[in-house]
């Protein structure tokens, strides 16, 4: 748990829209999340501008976090490749947890059908981050269409996640490392 | 609009059901659903134990429908190479439509948390007849090893219909068909 009675009611706000949407979806009603965070519905549109944009902070603050469980730890001795593999295995370790449903960032856009929805934007965002990790290690790997590749290794990440999350695919065995290691073998990356 | 003015009112329950759930995600009221469909809530209830229930039919009566679009019109002649490539050319095919919010199937998996939701085993259902599809013709193909190549080629599958649906991808330039056909060489499938 990331609240304690010592967090803002913002950020526990923010912790409890994170925890709840990626557990029980994003239709989750405002009640229920203040509720969750021990918040007043009058201080929560203090707050926030309506529900949508608290969902989308939470997605926000998340970013960092994210994003470092994907970074290899030491990204100057490591190859192009073995940052990109390192992506895959992390995504593997992480789909054993219990308590996992997914990439969040991929289940908000499945889940939101409305593109003008903010926490759209933030989740795009996160999903052109990683197209451009792999785009810069492709070329860097001298691929020999590092877009291409790039776009072909989200497919993976995006499968892997939507499947492992659903619990219709189990990912420790290395399923996805194994396909991103065909993928890169095809495109010619060292 | 599959729903006409002669359709009993469960059908004009299932095509709505089918409709809205697709468009807006499987959250939509039962009130929208009944306007939707015509029919009072009275009515429904007698038809139906529950708005799971009811939502769970709407797919299962779209299966054959579903199944069909990817399945190649000339089995007996198509190679396996073929018949697997023919699932995702048709994917890229569908894509394009404007109102394309991928796999109905797999948004299902993703949006219901709750593995228990009657729905949640109908759409389980598809994605196992797909790997079965790709297992068989893996097989028959000549793979080195069928059932690594069947889970490959749904994470391509999952993936691109997740990205398109999403529309943070496009699978018009072939996409789809290009990487699962490097799956495929890599597998050894002639």
């Amino acid at each position: 748990m990331a609240s304690t009675d010592k967090a803002s009611p913002r950020d526990r706000l923010l912790d409890a829209a994170a925890r709840l949407s990626y557990r029980d979806g994003v239709s989750i009603g405002v009640e229920a999340l203040c509720r969750e965070a021990g918040v007043s519905k009058r201080s929560m549109y203090q707050l926030f501008d309506s529900k949508d944009e608290m969902l989308a902070a939470s997605l926000q603050r998340r970013i960092p976090v994210y994003e470092a469980r994907f970074t290899h730890p030491d990204p100057q001795a490591a190859s192009p490749r073995e940052r990109i593999l390192y992506v895959f295995e992390q995504l593997e370790k992480g789909s054993v947890d219990p308590g996992y449903h997914g990439c969040p960032y991929l289940a908000v856009l499945v889940e939101l059908k409305d593109p003008g929805h903010p926490a759209n934007a933030v989740a795009r965002g996160v999903k052109e981050d990683l197209a451009q990790t792999f785009r810069t290690q492709a070329e860097r790997g001298g691929a020999r269409d590092p877009e291409l590749l790039a776009r072909q290794l989200l497919l993976v990440f995006d499968g892997a996640s939507a499947r492992a999350g659903a619990a219709v695919e189990r990912l420790d065995d290395k399923l996805a490392t194994v396909t991103a290691t065909a993928l890169l073998d095809a495109a010619g990356v060292k």
